[in-house]
């Protein structure tokens, strides 16, 4: 390849290595609105409208990948999350990202800095004051409001992920303000009631009682808390729920059996993992014959294992970057918790993520086996996750979803984000999408019509999700 | 990439991406007939040269790959194995096929309309009635007979795949027919003799003393029935032996052991998993010392899970798409079940197959343990398998397979088939299996000798097969 | 692709594919020096400044990947271990190696024929000979003598692996010896008084209690004796260990029950699969502990399974190319053992190998766990291991590493060889890293900066293996 071959860092045409790619971000991916069905940020900052005073504070002060790419490169943890100034968090952050290649927080970070900041210029240590001035000055501007960053970026819904147990206000209020019109939905997240195993169970169930008003003193009882919390949800507009796990169970066991388990935790006798696991599929399946019910949409996150580093875990306690894949996805359990479902036609739509690549042919080959008309694309492998939420990884979900199903059908991206810049990742997904189409196009492993592609393109990146969703 | 480097879909060149691969393909790979190992074809279709009515009853009538596709892209089951009439079904599959963009369908699909029906437009909506109408008229022709499909496909070798209980009478009246050149061959796929989790098993027992005319009343006599049926097979030049199974077990136990397990099992006592997999291995290896006697070749399928939707199995059966990928494969078992047979020198000939690409290494690894000559290339991984069987699983395979071993060795390519048509996936492996050798060769990765090059492409279409089966 | 654009076989340019990777690879990759921190050598050989009578000696007669795929092309083993001649084992070699297509031995050796010998033709049946006398010739000269060769490959640092129980006498002397430059160190590799379901087990605990002084008549007596001869290994230069295991366990138990563990071991009394993974746990953690204090690197070789083939275990015993790739790789207890060990602030650095490349991501997001300034990279993933270690095996473990952490902190290459023409291994792996950065640059992924790109490939391919190791 000659030299002036060589593109541009992140130049327009990053990531769009054809032509028929760019002719499908430009005129079609990149014209169509953003559903973002599931992620992390706080809906009080949506409510409250809030600012921030630096870059530090929108940037570093929850962003857990970042804080394990510092302290990958050995930075001091005072200068992650520790006491030092803001400035100086920036700066160490600045130095380190300088020499990310092929990490894709190189990435996010510097579409971010463009696309709400206009700083066009590399990261690094050297341009890393006159990006803390920059970006700070531009925050002041009221245009970097929370509410302002969701509108700028074409946002037309936002799903939350949100405890069973919420009282869900913020939604509540942000529904009822005529100010702002983007749909910010909740999403039932009930993992603290599935986990037993968690030392703060009983606490949690405790607090389940009070918000349910059911005294919750038996598995039953759970559950019956748990629905009047459902139709709660539902009544603030929630359509998808979630889950995560380190794998999907199937042990199924009698009602007694699964409430003497409820009873030994109760008592605090210690549990084998076999009852877990029994405990947790008798609750997984009653919560997602709800979901059917319901008409949500079931996500299933599993392949994790989280908060490894007891240490840091005391420290600064969870969601702060010491989480890791797993790899014990059992992918018969995984199907055979399904064909429960099905058997009875209560199979709710659902969405398998797994945090193991390793697992994206089970997944595909899974999904196949409970497609149902008349949905299209009734169940979905989910767009690649957290640690595969870059250019390889995406192509790799895509190109597997393709070989096993229904590409067309795909519901596309989600930021998963505690942050406000996130929506670029958005681009970033469209980006790589048209990349792995017009390639499939370029190479003549498909006709080259543009208004069937468009089409496709533009349903992965906004309709797909807006029919499936309901929105 | 500027526009004007675009290949046209499905041109003459298809997936061909170099000029070296092109000379490989067209000079060499091109050129040689098909031996295919491995199918699940009806020899009766062959034996009374089956003509179809219509291109429904040649392409859907039986092809859950493409059953699959529909369900997931919502079509009603009634259009796919419902009352739907033919044309129905057939316009039906052509409107999703349309936007099947990286399935390999797409591809599979395409070939066969353009070599068996020289119909060269893209199937979709729009197209369907007049793909309906060119190809029903054609099958009309006799040229469109299932013999006479064969043998334009330039195929001298097939193997069916055939229950030890089952009489060949079609492979005995295909084989005496003098005005049929093309030989095919039974293959014995005992599964039903080794899934004693089946319900159905005591039944099939019965099916088997009938064929074998022994009694089976214990594990010897079982053994006993399938040596009577191993050699009436070998009788009707059965070479080839297949089993399927989830993982290859490796639980040695003593006879006695075993033979208890077969009482329990016909007292219908349940068994434990360790019992079936302790059954399981003795008659494999029993199995498999019978096979290195006869001199057959042995295939191992697994990583598999099947039937996984009850609802839709108890409606219309197996086989109708409703399989995925099993991730049980334990390496050490199958390590220590191959070394159980080399340890008396009675190791069969062995190909293995993994639903999962994750065992690529796993298999390439393993069967570099069990290498021995004189033969060349004794034990190997077989050609990327079902969910594999495209462009992007095929070259893992290839790459995977060339790192670890002898890739001028392999035996290349199978249909795996139900249908007539599918002989165009030989030269869509061929072609894949010439772009991947070739783009090594323009890489400077290994020198560019057509002579050599050219016979190795040789050997793995066709050369490789003929001798290591001895057809 | 024009045909002109072919590049020729094994050019200046190979595996470089793109004018940055040509810069890097050659203004700054090829410049620095060799350190390699893990090999199989024989320190005898380097004390003793060993000549080779033929290329057959010191090509053939211990390489088992060559062995392994002379089997798979069918060669018999008097042309691979047996008493045929070296000249014809020579010929055997060139004649399968003429067709070993896409197997990395044909760069390897290719390598090894360009860079010491000179010789620049295929190697194949038809120059065998030729390269028989021109290398054979070669050998006799003095420059070819091991110290010689060492010192024309640049390598400033070599660690050997060594037992406990070794006298580590042949390191002695090359320390001493004034006229040879090169560090050469031993390095700690504890497996056989790990690996108590060895059958020679208490044969090795008699031999380790002459080694040390100390009577091995309990567990704790074990770890006396281990702790003895690690402050040994720490006087001779020791800076590294290294284990070797099928997966890395994490079943804590007490010391008493550890001990009694012992016990049953001592008395010949068979242990369950638990006892075995308790009692390597206790110990694995307890050496870890020392490693820490002694400030050493600990290595963990995992996802392998030796000596598989009995027959030739017999025959000719270990390390002769009868191992395979494991898959029983325990995420949760790989990240729980290494939490154990920071729990207590005692977690050495720590390079992790898989030889299963689907641990890659479970390897990478794991590191990411532990990280901890001021070091930078404390935990790391270990380049591409064995079977592994090509281009397409680098190639996926750099991108996961680079996508996952810190690939600027990577170690870098090794050569795990038992041979002393490997060191174009680090040839190799440094034309594949500069194609895998250039290729990111020349994509617009990473700003042009040559400097920095430079020195991260400078880094990597030496510095940081300097500063992390401290040679």
């Amino acid at each position: 390849m000659p030299k002036n071959s060589m593109k541009e860092f992140m130049d327009t045409n990053f990531l769009l290595s054809n032509e028929t790619a760019k002719v499908l971000f430009y005129d079609y991916a990149a014209k169509v609105p953003i559903i973002d069905y599931h992620c992390h940020i706080n809906p009080e900052d949506i409510e409250e409208d809030r600012k921030f005073d630096n870059i530090t504070q929108l940037w570093l002060s929850g962003d857990h990948y970042k804080w394990r790419f510092m302290r990958s490169c050995g930075v001091s943890e005072r200068l992650i999350t520790g006491d030092a100034s803001d400035h100086d968090k920036f700066v160490a952050w600045a130095t380190v990202l300088g020499c990310a290649i092929g990490n894709p927080l190189y990435h996010w970070s510097h579409l971010e800095l463009k696309r709400y900041f206009n700083f066009n210029k590399p990261l690094s240590e050297e341009t890393a004051e006159e990006a803390w001035e920059h970006c700070n000055r531009m925050l002041q501007d009221p245009s970097m409001s929370v509410r302002n960053i969701i509108k700028k970026s074409h946002v037309e819904v936002i799903c939350t992920t949100d405890d069973p147990a919420d009282d869900l206000k913020h939604h509540a209020k942000i529904a009822m303000d005529p100010s702002f019109d983007v749909t910010v939905l909740p999403a039932w997240r009930p993992d603290r009631a599935v986990d037993l195993e968690k030392p703060d169970y009983l606490e949690y169930l405790d607090q389940l009682s009070r918000a349910s008003g059911v005294h919750i003193k038996s598995y039953s009882s759970l559950i019956s808390a748990l629905k009047i919390r459902m139709e709660f949800f539902a009544r603030r507009g929630c359509k998808i729920c979630d889950h995560g796990m380190s794998y999907v169970p199937y042990e199924p066991a009698s009602s007694s059996v699964v409430e003497g388990i409820f009873v030994k935790r109760s008592r605090m006798v210690p549990l084998t993992k076999l009852e877990e696991a029994q405990f947790k599929t008798a609750l997984l399946l009653e919560l997602a014959r709800n979901y059917h019910r319901l008409g949500w949409v079931m996500q299933l996150h599993f392949g994790v294992k989280r908060d490894n580093n007891t240490r840091m875990f005391n420290a600064i306690g969870a969601n702060t970057g010491f989480d890791c894949a797993d790899n014990c996805t059992n992918a018969a359990q995984l199907a055979d918790f399904l064909n429960a479902l099905d058997e009875t036609n209560e199979l709710p739509k659902t969405i398998l993520y797994s945090l193991n690549p390793a697992d994206n042919l089970i997944i595909g080959s899974i999904i196949g086996c409970f497609q149902e008309g008349p949905t299209f694309g009734k169940i979905q492998q989910g767009s690649a996750w957290w640690f595969n939420d870059h250019k390889n990884g995406m192509r790799e979900q895509m190109l597997s979803l393709a070989s096993q199903g229904n590409l067309a059908g795909f519901l596309g991206m989600l930021t998963d984000s505690r942050s406000f810049l996130s929506y670029t990742r958005h681009e970033y997904f469209r980006r790589v999408l048209c990349d792995v189409i017009g390639t499939i196009v370029e190479n003549g492993e498909f006709p080259a019509d543009m208004e069937l592609l468009g089409g496709i393109v533009e349903d992965i990146s906004y309709y797909n999700a807006k029919e499936y969703f309901g929105f």
